[in-house]
């Protein structure tokens, strides 16, 4: 029996099996991006249509995809209903951008560090990724640019707010030179917003697509993060070059996205019901990230350097005293605590050793001082042990 | 702005279109695959657990797993809870097996015709596909044979029950015999079966992978013809050495199934009320079987021929007088009737004109005779049109 060849290069799932190891109730998880339960709305099921029972369009429901553009366009992005592909969870863009652009060999410009899943999939199909080093208001120009001169990447894969896993927020600045770069060098871009909504301060972060004079591009978002993700709703927004293809590749997929979980989105986006809940989960995530930041200021102040991150569900650690990460997640395991090591968000994990993601989200202030505190003793143990 | 190669590869989907075309509702439409709307059972949401609303494993819920393996069981196929993978509706079954086996060249053995969203993608990943001649009664064991001795497929993609769109199931000689040339080659076998359940008669049809004893196989399967397409929830079981790679491609497509779906799909699978409402579907469906087969000897005796499908959603024409029935969409929608042209459900389409794919299950019998008098005019008139 003979597999394609990028079976070669379908790595094993770090998240998946971390996440799987913490199922167990007695395991404290820093690891995932679990939205906190007590924060899942009680939704109502009892008005929706039982035609929805019935095949739907592969662009989505048709109500479903004129609030997704208003509510895209109140944020600058310029954007009409038709340019609106509803997918099954905001993950369905990587696949989908995946196949419109890569072939083995091809050049995809991602941050170092950027989004594990979105790193296999454009591995899994053969890209080799450029990396281009992330600082905390977003990409190095420098880097940026020495990279578009010497590459021609098929598209920029960016998560300028609150990006998984750095928690790194762009510059108004620095969008506004992104954009200029990419228009610029004309390299289409992704620009993946899963965690935008869940915002701790006033500040502005324009989406940088709605500053592209010429480029094409991808925006996604999705329902995961601020509503349900069990219902996987998710969408993208393309220029209208790409949709057609887009759609395309999306019918080919999987025909069309649940109609059931489209509906339930459909009564909570746009609504006073939804700021209202959007409001309560803000409040109720600033809490818990600042808890985090009071436990970690308690526990790993001599370990490891870090921002406060001003949204999204990430801390990103660097140890004072590099170490690979990897190694950490047996002792932790053993320890009843589980968090991401780092280097899997590296396109060159060897040489970026050192850093570890803790999701704030989900394990409840109480008990965070404690399964930090296991966490920092793991590092120590690790790094005695090093030394010696 | 480059795209990968297998853009270039990427058709227009005919069936997207007809669709598009007949929503209109003064449009009968004999095109689609579409349960008939009064079937699509009532369902209860009142009793869902919230915490469904949480992300999920991408396996999909353990007790939906259990029961997709034990309904599996009891037809034959020899598999655990652990083979089970739920999916985004079976199409996605196809994308991943694409994924697995497919690089550009790769050889694919297909029936002739065979599903034409099948067809598309394996060739969206750069398949050759090997078309094996279809009878009545299952593949002709001679052509495949003579195609496993010049070719090595990668795997063979049948649907032995009920086919779309040729209505035809294997019998249970030829089920046997499939198996052992598949066994004898070591080629492993895709059995797709969506319509296994919309059955007409007491026939037996083992499924063909409970037959073999070597090679590996995947087996797939749908809850969107029987309860309500709507949810999105197909699901595949696969042999061991096959499943951890497609269970890993299914995280990187969209991480997981949505979980209302398969919440709905568990209180029913296995239930004396679904066993009920299949009796019931299987009546509904019979009885418009048998008013399309007294509308199609009414109007197109002289036309065509074709045999009576004993389950699934299909009649398959194939006209006495050949002609490029993809021609003969224009004028019949013109005559607000639409159908599907058979010529897309072969690999090599030129030589296979004059089929014609009619779906009994969505329009009322009492419109039907009206609407098949509509088709047979529009066929009259451009056969005469060719013949002048």
């Amino acid at each position: 029996m003979a597999f394609s060849e990028r079976i070669d290069r379908l790595k094993s799932s770090l998240i998946r099996e971390i996440l799987a190891a913490a199922q167990k109730p007695e395991v404290m998880s820093f690891a995932g991006g679990l939205p906190a339960e007590p924060m899942l709305p009680k939704v109502d099921w009892s008005e929706m249509p039982v035609s929805l029972g019935q095949y739907g369009m592969s662009e989505g429901e048709p109500a479903l995809r004129e609030v997704i553009a208003a509510q895209a366009r109140l944020l600058g992005v310029p954007c009409e209903a038709s340019q609106v592909l509803v997918l099954s969870g905001s993950q369905q863009a990587i696949d989908l951008a995946s196949k419109l652009f890569i072939d083995p060999g091809t050049e995809v410009l991602v941050e170092a560090p950027t989004y594990l899943a979105a790193l296999q999939s454009f591995q899994l199909f053969g890209a080799n990724c450029l990396a281009v080093p992330q600082e905390a208001d977003g990409m190095q120009l420098d880097a940026l640019r020495q990279c578009l001169e010497q590459h021609k990447p098929a598209f920029a894969y960016l998560i300028p707010t609150f990006q998984n896993p750095s928690g790194a927020r762009y510059s108004e600045a620095k969008r506004e030179a992104v954009a200029a770069l990419l228009d610029e060098f004309n390299v289409p871009l992704f620009e993946d917003e899963p965690y935008r909504e869940l915002v701790f301060d006033d500040e502005q972060a324009t989406p940088i697509v709605s500053r592209l004079q010429r480029t094409s591009w991808i925006y996604t978002g999705t329902v995961s993060k601020t509503l349900l993700p069990g219902l996987r709703v998710g969408y993208l927004i393309a220029s209208p070059d790409l949709f057609p293809y887009l759609l395309r590749l999306k019918q080919s997929a999987d025909l069309h996205t649940n109609r059931i979980g489209q509906w339930q989105a459909l009564q909570w986006l746009g609504t006073a019901q939804y700021d209202a809940h959007m409001a309560e989960l803000r409040r109720f995530y600033r809490i818990r990230r600042d808890a985090m930041q009071a436990a970690l200021l308690e526990h790993f102040a001599e370990l490891a350097d870090w921002q406060v991150p001003e949204g999204g569900l990430f801390f990103w650690l660097t140890l004072k005293q590099p170490i690979d990460t990897r190694t950490l997640l047996k002792p932790a395991l053993a320890a009843d605590v589980v968090f991401m090591p780092g280097e899997p968000f590296f396109v060159d994990p060897e040489s970026n050793l050192g850093h570890v993601r803790l999701n704030f989200s989900h394990v409840a202030p109480e008990r965070l001082a404690e399964g930090l505190g296991r966490l920092a003793r793991v590092i120590r143990e690790a790094q005695a042990a090093q030394a010696a």
